[in-house]
């Protein structure tokens, strides 16, 4: 078991260097070598857990995707009563928005992965299959508004979950050229949210089943 | 005027080079010599056009929105009578989702300026000054429609013209990911439409502004 502990702490610790590197001057002309001389260890032993850079990639992403996800079971479970699904759609796209230096961190990776991904079939995997499960995630928080009386029934919840991902995809991306400011992203969001959220013909919406 | 257009010919035979590496292996690792090998000519006369990638980058960027704004003005044009504010948003929007080669191809240059813009400040000066321009001109079709009574009048133009744009880029990515098929992501931008064209509470909106 120590051993096993040893190795995921070595591969967090590499993680964190490409994270570095890639929130500083970017993936692009980065090699294993310039991770490991971030990482501080040799290029033997980078090599030891990831022998190719887009191994290291996948794996940096799911860490990321680990953190996140945390992040924001924390910030919902820290909640009062229990939450709205509304408030746990949000709590979920303000994680994806580069509000602060740890997910403009964890964005910047993302470029670079797509950047990559979209020439290579088999890194393109990792989005195939999260796209999906955060897509089903927020399908179910919508379904859940919808049986809450706070959607419109008429709302397809899958199209309505991957309307808020592509939405918070493209105002990240904007933010990240500092076209508009991540707080007016987060503005916007808000806005098509409310939209969303507009509907109030039953009396279950009035928060029986809040607190 | 001959040497001008020889000028403007041998840039835009270098643009297509660019764009021809970007849509098959990537510009991640492409040197200035690969695309000048790519456009048949010396890389000595690629730099008497082109002092850094940035520059062709840029150079290459504008080539293909000009490009695109033409077809746009095209299919715009081909319409009958006089074009509603909704399907000249459509028409803008199809236009910018990877439907074809052509356009898949535009936007993969887009994601090779996405990822390097990120990390270089004066390289995303070309967003900072297009996508406010972009926003512009779809701010102003959902005041007109606004004014039609097409479109509810408690909308703000500006925040629906991000709004359109965040989601044409979103739908994009995951497209270009194969994690969405570029016509499921048309479909959710007509979802889309068909919600913020929703409202019709003014006679005008029947249509006496068309033929």
């Amino acid at each position: 078991m120590p051993k096993r502990v040893d190795h995921d702490e070595r591969r967090r610790q590499i993680s964190e260097a490409l994270w570095r590197i890639a929130a500083t001057r970017g993936l692009d002309g980065a090699s294993l070598r310039d991770v490991a001389a971030e990482a501080g260890i040799s290029l033997g032993r980078l090599q030891h857990y990831f022998t190719s850079k887009d191994e290291m990639f996948v794996f940096a992403l799911d860490y990321i995707s680990g953190l996140a996800e945390r992040r924001i079971r924390e910030r919902v479970q820290a909640l009062p009563g229990t939450p709205a699904p509304r408030d746990i759609l949000r709590h979920c796209l303000v994680e994806m928005l580069p509000l602060d230096d740890e997910s403009r961190a964890g964005n910047l990776v993302q470029v670079a992965y797509y950047a990559r991904a979209v020439h290579d079939a088999r890194t393109r995997r990792h989005a195939q299959e999260g796209v999906p499960a955060l897509r089903d995630f927020f399908a179910a928080q919508v379904r859940h508004a919808v049986e809450r009386g706070e959607v419109d029934p008429e709302r397809v919840p899958e199209d309505e979950a991957m309307l808020l991902l592509a939405l918070a995809d493209g105002l990240t991306s904007f933010a990240l050229l500092d076209v508009y400011a991540p707080a007016e992203a987060l503005r916007l969001i808000d806005r098509h949210l409310a939209g969303l959220f507009s509907y109030n013909s039953s009396p279950r919406s009035s928060g029986s089943k809040r607190s």
